[in-house]
């Protein structure tokens, strides 16, 4: 059983305070917030459990023995490195902090002290991610030509960061998980519309290797929610669309045929349609599962598949990103992010 | 009633030839093609109607006032220009030319001459972009924010064009249309995946002189076809859904709301969420529409809104587009390309 | 080769001109209508094409071997029977007839000179239909529980027939094509809504021999357009959404799990949900394949299936829903209908 | 504040333990349930409410002023009665009762002993009913011509009841409340197709003293969950589907429109198409609401709109349909029923 403290009981605070206590492997001993009102909900949802609105006290109690972050992401890497320094296990809210530089910090602070650093990516925890990657390593989709997404709705206005840091973060770990590879390049374009506001739309390609793509396409002026998105292979195509209540995923037997038919052309493309096919997805709460899989790393000293390392890699493209949209859509290397 | 000479019976050119003979004020009293199967099918189809395999014969031909072009963007050009040489009356299939000096060559010829050059940007003629445009000008969406469209769908590659080409010169011809407006600059990214063929997926970023931002989002390789098209503004919000059989186009009266309440912000952005609103839209045939405004436009010697200036600022976009998407995203100014 | 008169130059007509002109089995050689506008239409279209505004020119040509009737309902019995008296083969319009009386006569009169009648049930000719067929009868959905179809949209009113004549035919002929069974007895309630106009909603039960149970949801006055069938079965189920632009029908590995564990009750029931599979199908016009079923049956002297006697079966039904909804739902045995 | 006991949580009593502490008026001081583990988990959820497996301890207990029945439907006679009778009010699960004499009984126990009786119709207390009950009485739809409900998915089976006491409850109670009045007669078909167990699929047919019709369609078996109601007026029609995340409400100013024009007819009737509209409505938890309405009916002594009178309605409807079920969908007039 892991004893718990958790930092922030804000938006996301009460999911991962609930999910932990229902884990059956972690129990939450102790709650932290600045705003009493927060704190008071805590006491009367969870009487058993301590609050205090000084996080070092979390930091300082021998009982505990990880620390959840779920704080704004000014203050993710001063909290976390915190933690790690006062010997805790760290689970922290994505995006993992607001530079490269801050990320591999505290990778390091981690491995150093055989800490366990986990990055709150969730999505990698549900069905339909976890098909997905199944999918594209059986080689099922074939060769992978594109990823798309489409992530928008009428969001609220985050006030220390842009859209990209929002919402693409969720598909770039997604995108990293599912193609076990990280792109090479970024262009980004992206515009903001209320003053003195960070950008609320934005597009990102991301470049590959090879002959793959991504787009990330997000936005918090939108009317409409959209969640979907697609990814193009040489035998098969998926979409993914995650307010579908069921069949959140579909594989489309479609592709491009070649052939080499006399013509006036040299080889002539056309397309081949076949069965659609929505496997079953199992309906577990991500977020259990999650709690679960931190308390086996820890227990197992084993490393994490969303470690510090992979919550590094999405910040080095949210970095590159925000600096290709400043830029209008020039093309920002990775490698050269975040030395 | 005008007498019309078609070029070019292959997909697109049956609806143009049933469109033009049951407008009421034109008659397609010569078809060419250089197939001679698809000659077959006029003559079966229009026993009156002559058919030739050169198109010469409609040029030299004394009893046609005006040539509709149905062929290859690569032929454009060359019959464009000998059918206004000819004296006729010219209606083009979009995209215009191949590149924006062709285009201005036509227009000026046009000019000269006294003739009517029209490009066939068909969506123009629908009562949904006609609902669209409307709104846009009359303020009822306030300051626009954003245009953004998803146009995708397994399709048919083009010999001789890319996938922008095809497939987002819909949305630019829309979107000028719409806002009266053309952009300033545009960022694209894109990709081929078939060896030897042009780009079959691509992303078009279009900035504007002020906060106004653009987005096409186009596809070869998509499962599922998506036809949809939102615009964004400071008073409501649009959804432009064309395949939706009816309520295509919804108005949803959404936004942002900013107030000034102490805080620990300075200001504050939160959204307000009212009523969605789907207006009653006109079912008939654009290609009917349009073909009744050529005649018309000739016959009251009036100037097209869909002339050959408007299609030269398309081409313009997409000549723009397909180098930028060369440079991986960075971004050109649309007034250096053409000169 | 086939040569065809058509009766009937007013909604459907056209339609059923066009595909036999098409099909390269038969030539329409002569149309009559009553009104001298459709005749012109036929004329402009078709220059070739005889025209009169009697039928009985078709009747004494001698060089007509079939005709098809699509004129009003209340007027199949007596041009069919014409027809047939003429020697000529028949192709009629749904429903067959008004009455299973006169039903049962077209078929005398066929069987006794040899001569194919069908009627024309074009959904059992579309590739969604004919996938529903082979899955009900190679037992792939298990014993067959229940067959529920919504039928419903604003619809023109028929001067002649009530909502069940006009829309509930369809699925009455899908059902007797899909299971190969015909009910036992039905109970309909429905209910009009325009003074002196038929009923404009109604809802059919239908009973089997055995366990299995239809229903038939059809109206007039739905502001919605809804084309969806369900199949339930022991083993899987099936939506069949005509709507749909593909993926029409959607096979579910679905059902109910009957359990024997010690419990408070008996037996426990819960259900089981497996993957969900959409079929490709093919997207032939169905009207096509009809018109060349119809001259192969006429070529080989073969029985079509969907033959008087098959439409004898939906009238037959037809009728006895009427008398039910007269009487507010009372249920009526088919076998006492149309003596 | 209102002290209340809570007998029975299963499936439904964790909402109504959780919506009655979170409303502000109303604390659960006690639960009862026959379930040990069922007790253990709301003594973790709220250690200091008291469990017992006794209810009659929630009956003797000078604390509690209300008791809420959340059991299965053959035990709420007896639960309520007791309730009533140790001078409790009482907030019951629906169906009210089995039968109308008992719902009857109810009535007049709590009316003698002037305590407020309420039968838990959750659905009135949602926004979207609310509309269109407002939608209905304010004459905006004109007359009405029809309420048509499909409820229909892969459900559990009741042990004790058939899916018309399961699932029709629902839209007898919306109808009863959105209208304002009752049927008078009805007919129902249905079949069970588990051996042992009630009908798992069923269609009721509602009549009006006028030309209003209703029906309702639920089942059991469905691969696919559906929710949705539609309402027909001489001037607008309705669309109300559940499962909307949003725009749950769609008004389609569609109708028919009469005119007298020469013509082959009498009189023509056509169909007029005009814009739809989707009001925004509030996203209140619908149960907490009437936790809210409970308290302050007994507070003030007001009657309850979903009083016992209300779910006696409901039942005696039930009762009947049930009885015409049996009768394969005989008419049974409604003021015969419970007598």
């Amino acid at each position: 059983m892991l004893n718990v403290g958790v930092i922030g009981y804000g938006y996301w605070g009460p999911n991962l305070v609930r999910n932990f206590n229902e884990s059956g492997v972690a129990k939450v001993v102790s709650v932290s917030d600045m705003n009493a009102e927060r704190l008071a909900l805590v006491a009367q949802r969870y009487p058993r459990t301590r609050t205090t609105n000084d996080h070092r006290d979390l930091l300082a109690a021998t009982d505990i023995d990880a620390v959840i972050i779920a704080t704004p992401v000014a203050t993710h890497f001063d909290l976390a490195l915190a933690s790690l320094q006062a010997g805790k296990h760290v689970f922290l809210e994505k995006p993992l902090t607001q530079t490269t530089q801050q990320a591999l910090r505290l990778v390091d602070e981690a491995e150093k002290r055989g800490l366990t650093l986990m990055v709150d990516h969730t999505f990698l925890f549900t069905a339909a991610v976890g098909k997905m990657r199944e999918l594209v390593r059986s080689g099922e989709l074939g060769d992978i030509y594109y990823y798309d997404s489409v992530r928008v709705n009428l969001g609220l206005f985050q006030p220390d960061i842009n859209v990209i840091w929002d919402l693409a973060v969720h598909d770039l770990a997604i995108m990293n998980y599912v193609f076990d590879r990280t792109p090479v390049a970024v262009s980004a374009t992206g515009m903001g519309h209320i003053p003195g506001k960070p950008a609320d739309i934005a597009y990102l390609s991301l470049f590959f290797e090879d002959h793959m793509m991504a787009h990330i396409h997000i936005n918090w002026l939108s009317p409409v929610k959209i969640r979907r998105s697609m990814i193009g292979g040489s035998k098969k195509m998926l979409v993914y669309d995650d307010l579908e209540p069921s069949e959140k995923v579909k594989i489309y037997d479609k592709g491009i045929t070649l052939s080499d038919r006399q013509s006036l052309y040299d080889s002539l493309v056309s397309y081949r349609v076949g069965d659609m096919h929505a496997p079953h997805l199992d309906t577990h709460e991500a977020l259990n599962l999650e709690a679960n899989y931190f308390y086996e790393c820890i227990d197992k000293k084993q490393r994490p598949f969303n470690d510090g390392q992979a919550g590094m890699a999405v910040v080095r493209i949210l970095e590159a990103a925000t600096l290709s949209m400043k830029e209008k859509g020039c093309t920002i290397e990775l490698d050269r992010v975040g030395l």
